[in-house]
């Protein structure tokens, strides 16, 4: 009887090995093709040093929605930190009802990009966010106006005096957005499957989101698509082989182009980061593409002239759902009591 | 040396002493006037028992904004947890930035009311938070939208399982508002300095606050505002003995009339709770008077005939700032990722 399990045991001990010899063969063919684990931390700007007290004031202003001329419009009314860091819409909705041109990009692991917005005209967190509190289509405010709006509340005053110790006037437009970027620094999103595979966990991945990571690399996805961020690391033209219809790619947004006039960047974008992709449908800059898989068809052929089969953009939509992290707990903030020198909504 | 302090002594502790004796008599004068303590917890509803399932569950619900048609506007949006429970803003912005009638109450202890919404047309929680989910100018959407939305996330189908475990068919409409009314009932902020002094702790008021609630009691506030809410237990015509402008009172809005349609229901409204007043201006139904001083002069003349005094209106002020207690600290929820069954954002 002891005998006869013999063979048995070996053959399950020789396929186990197999396994084994394959998932860290798949881990070096990843990690050579440039993706690599998200660190815990983001590296810290020279001029921003990321302190307790500012990243507690920027968390306050984050959610602080008289950063906007209405009163109504917080950070994260278009980066929910319950919803992947983004506002689930095609394009943003802002001041008076406006929509925005773009999809808002998420904010979990931003701090890892190479630049900020679809077409990276901000270099980090900090100038990014200075666009949207000024932007007509969504806060629709000015500098001024906010620096006069959180000079009106003492809190505020102390919490920058202790976020700027060395500032005589620490409340101004800079330090706002640096102490937002501060909290979006700490917004990361560690303990992917796909990290914890990375790291050795060979069973932290299903045997299809291993098929569809091998097809990630191997079609080529991963030119693009790589770093800690999956993506986020270079500009390239939408339709590099072959141009999507104008629902996906607007002929009057032309990328880029709009930043450096230079011809060659028409219709070039930064390429999406992936980590968190499953949460933030729907898809391209112009949020015309619900469905996962629809949006890797989507991408094989225009990036990269594939005609993906079914099963195939099935297994790289299972592989990229391996990409949702573990976002940081958040206490809601409670915000300070506007006073008579606080501007009134402006509806 | 040591004798020549006696008679001091002596002195401070008369003072000391009339000083208590004034302290307990206000106290009495206080609870005798109606004003009370605010419990630490909400009564339950006989149908609705208030489970730790059913509390994580209607706070998910609170920070939902796919309740709404445009899938941007939750209940927070309105009722802002981390600015007193409501927008600060004069009347409430929703769907379509479509500005609504009155000004957005706190949900803050509401619980403690005798009815919901300014002129009472809901009984509870669960009743009132029907309305802004349907409301064309608030969240613009119907129970069948909303049922539609929950089912086609396996989490909220599960969470709702596990919050109405006797219900064969528990995602439904009556349920999500049972879930909601659940965790704001324990939107309680004990702790404020009033309750303290009503507990006992004379020094839990300054003199100003003791005079001014000694006004608010002998001119007669009590009369409508008492109860543990100070307020929200009945209802009065505003205007009682002398009509405010149209600014504050616009004649189109005939509060309870359009419930009742009694002509004894015109311009009548439901005495405002005062529990954290200082947090939520501007002020009145119509969302006109951003200071809370000039709120009780308002008030004075409108209800009481009574022409306060500049100083006697600053201390009444000075007296409701001590009803600002304690809001419980909430971690912001992370809510499910949509499916394809989830209805798409109208916008």
């Amino acid at each position: 009887m002891r005998g006869s399990f013999l063979p048995l045991f070996l053959f399950v001990f020789l396929i186990q090995g197999a396994v084994f010899a394959d998932d860290q063969a798949l881990r070096q063919k990843a990690l050579q093709a440039g993706l690599a684990p998200l660190p815990a931390v983001a590296p810290e700007a020279a001029d921003n040093p990321v302190t307790p007290q500012k990243i507690q004031l920027g968390k306050r202003l984050f959610f602080e929605p008289r950063l906007s001329k209405s009163g109504l419009i917080s950070c994260n009314t278009c980066h929910n930190l319950g919803m992947g860091g983004d506002d689930n819409l095609p394009t943003s909705v802002g001041h008076g009802w406006h929509k925005g041109p773009r999809n808002a990009p998420t904010v979990y692991n931003a701090a890892f990009n190479r630049a900020q917005f679809w077409d990276g005209r901000a270099k980090d967190l900090e100038q990014q966010a200075k666009g949207p509190i000024q932007a007509a289509a969504e806060m629709a405010n000015t500098p001024d106006q906010v620096v006069q709006m959180l000079k009106s509340m003492p809190e505020y005053v102390a919490w920058f005096r202790e976020s700027f110790p060395s500032d005589p006037d620490p409340v101004n437009f800079d330090n706002v957005v640096k102490a937002i970027g501060a909290f979006e620094s700490k917004l990361i999103t560690p303990g992917a499957p796909f990290d914890r595979f990375l790291n050795g966990a060979d069973n932290a991945l299903s045997p299809e989101q291993k098929d569809g990571l091998a097809l990630f690399i191997d079609r080529g996805c991963t030119a693009c698509h790589n770093g800690v961020n999956v993506g986020g690391q270079a500009y390239f033209p939408f339709g590099l082989i072959k141009r999507p219809g104008a629902d996906i790619l607007p002929p009057e947004d032309k990328g880029r182009f709009a930043i450096t006039q230079s011809a060659s960047d028409e219709y070039v974008f930064r390429a999406a980061p992936l980590r968190n992709v499953a949460l933030t449908a729907p898809y391209f800059h112009s949020g015309q593409v619900w469905d996962l898989k629809q949006a890797v068809l989507v991408m094989g052929a225009a990036q990269l002239g594939a005609e993906l089969s079914d099963e195939e953009a099935t297994k790289i939509a299972a592989f990229l759902g391996s990409l949702t992290g573990v976002a940081p707990e958040i206490i809601y903030p409670k915000l300070p009591v506007e006073t008579d020198e606080t501007p009134r909504p402006q509806l």
